[in-house]
């Protein structure tokens, strides 16, 4: 199963995006046909596809979407070159948090830029195998990290938030596929799983990943995050990132700041699994990150039924940014930056990896 | 408007309780009419009447309700005592964690063992009165507090969690009162309210009570209280209680600690309102203090709207503890305990006041 792929001409059929509809799910795993940007941005912002890794494959093959059957040098037709160069700057901005977007968009546009419309394609491509091979770096780096930080357990209780697996990436995911890993291993316990409120990405997505994959979990409303860490239990936290700044300060959905707190005031490790393309050494700090505030809609309203008198208004911050001091290390496909020691991804250079 | 009242017989209406069901709120305001112990045993079971205060009154108008019609020497009829008092003791046990429960229950009880049902109805509407003016006194007690802990700002904000307004007390609330009282002279200006899953009393609840007052407020998810006190902007969290430890330590409903770590972190005040009735010296901190876990239902279904795959399980504590070294100062309606001084409810002693 691939959360999002590209689907070459087939007979009438052109060229197009596939991927899940992750808003039907778990009720149902329902496909949607992308064949235009508009179509695109409309599913990135009503989280149809979401998920740092993922939408990095969103931006790198909507730019290939914009840019179809374009002629190689765009002096040949400028007026279409202008038109795809608009609908790829409105892609770029459809998330303004996650920084995955923006990278998918830009690596593909070079590519584009260098190489014409086949060029873009075969980049959009490149990012969406690198990001099955990141992942699978991120699983094993992962397990072997918490093998050294937890030694002596051959069963590890863990938590998470959001999701952060399949459905956020395309094959296997980052925090959740290093816990698909210690299943696959055997070193899994149980996954104590955060609801994720607003949009119960955590009990829709996640528990949907854990039932399918046969592992032990149990769900929590966010806010039992602390005394379920407190009462002991709990061996690591894992979650992932929507943007890490240069000193280590991660932009993550809300929730994951509260949980580093309560993780580091109980004595838990807490991990961030992300790719390199999620570290944007740009960003000097936290302070910097801009948070999307999704409106008042998402958390007066669950699926049709009202949980506030009517004309009540809500702030809602999409994402929350975790300082470097709450995590542990800092995992990606090529590297692990032990933050616990004062590394930041900025002053210890990623090597050459999968993701590159 | 009063949340819980006792009404007394009117022609052919038997005396019995009447309690507004919040599980209808915010959509319908209707009120219960409760004749029999395990009609109110099964209302506090599923929250119709929920928070510390009211729970304390309902508990001892259980008592009254119990015993009415008995004679004044329970020797006169031993088998009908004995049915009473296995009801009371079903009434005692309804919610484990709120002390107040008990509490009420074991006033009214110790009445009607000394002066019989029309000894333990009196006591009961003493309970309903006390909590009026415990109520009256700890608005006033919070709001000094408030201006002497944040000297100099003419409107405040304040963040708050669950509901602890007239709908968990008798006709004003504690911690929900205090900002009612801000509201009232003119001193809030804006109130941030934590939804409070599971069961949405925050959205539900206090979005209706501050709707009601006119107050200026925002909901915000509850996982989204440490950014926005992070972010700077709040001048203090105001929470209820519902069972305080001899050193401080705070049961209260689940997401506060989360919440008070977060208050810690960003430097922001954090009061714990209750009455006196709350404080139970006879637990000595935290780790005594039982948590009730509520099941799997609550969290993975909202209002029948399935949130989670089928078969999913959920760990549900329905309070946590905030340990002492979290919270700035306990505001009970005879006292101010300066925990942030290392004082606890133990060492200093209530004078006499209105709940005594």
């Amino acid at each position: 199963m691939r959360t999002i792929d590209w689907v070459p001409a087939q007979g009438d059929s052109p060229e197009h995006i596939r991927l899940i509809d992750q808003t039907k799910l778990p009720e149902n795993l329902v496909d949607l046909r992308i064949d235009s940007v508009d179509t695109l941005i409309d599913a990135i912002r009503r989280l149809a596809v979401r998920g740092a890794p993922a939408l990095g494959v969103a931006g790198a093959m909507g730019v290939a979407l914009a840019v179809r059957g374009l002629p190689d040098d765009p002096a040949a037709d400028p007026a279409a070159d202008r038109a795809a160069r608009a609908e790829i700057d409105a892609l770029r901005a459809a998330r303004p948090t996650a920084v995955n977007l923006a990278w998918g968009v830009d690596t593909a546009l070079a590519a584009y830029d260098a190489g014409g419309p086949w060029a873009a394609l075969e980049a959009a491509l490149k990012v969406r195998d690198d990001d099955i091979a990141a992942c699978a770096a991120m699983a094993d780096r992962g397990a072997e990290l918490l093998a050294r930080l937890v030694p002596g357990k051959p069963e590890l209780t863990v938590m998470t938030i959001c999701n952060t697996g399949a459905l956020a990436a395309v094959e296997h995911g980052t925090a959740l596929g290093v816990i698909e890993k210690l299943h696959t291993d055997g070193r899994l316990a149980r996954a104590v799983a955060c609801e994720t409120r607003p949009l119960l990405q955590g009990a829709r997505l996640t528990a949907w990943e854990l039932d399918r994959m046969g592992a032990r979990y149990d769900l929590i409303v966010d806010s039992a995050a602390a005394i379920t860490l407190a009462r002991g239990g709990i061996d690591a936290v894992l979650v992932g990132a929507d943007r890490i700044a240069a000193n280590g300060d991660t932009a993550n959905k809300i929730g994951t700041f509260a949980v580093a707190l309560a993780a580091q005031r109980a004595g838990v490790p807490f991990l961030v699994v992300a790719p390199e393309s999620t570290v944007d050494v740009a960003t000097p700090d936290g302070d910097a990150i801009h948070i999307e505030d999704r409106g008042t809609a998402e958390v007066v309203d669950f699926h049709g039924v009202r949980t506030a008198p009517a004309g009540a208004t809500a702030v809602n911050p999409a994402f929350d940014v975790t300082p470097v001091d709450l995590i542990t290390a800092i995992v990606t496909d090529t590297r692990v930056v032990d933050t616990a020691a004062k590394e930041t991804p900025a002053d210890k250079p990623a090597p050459a990896g999968p993701a590159d």
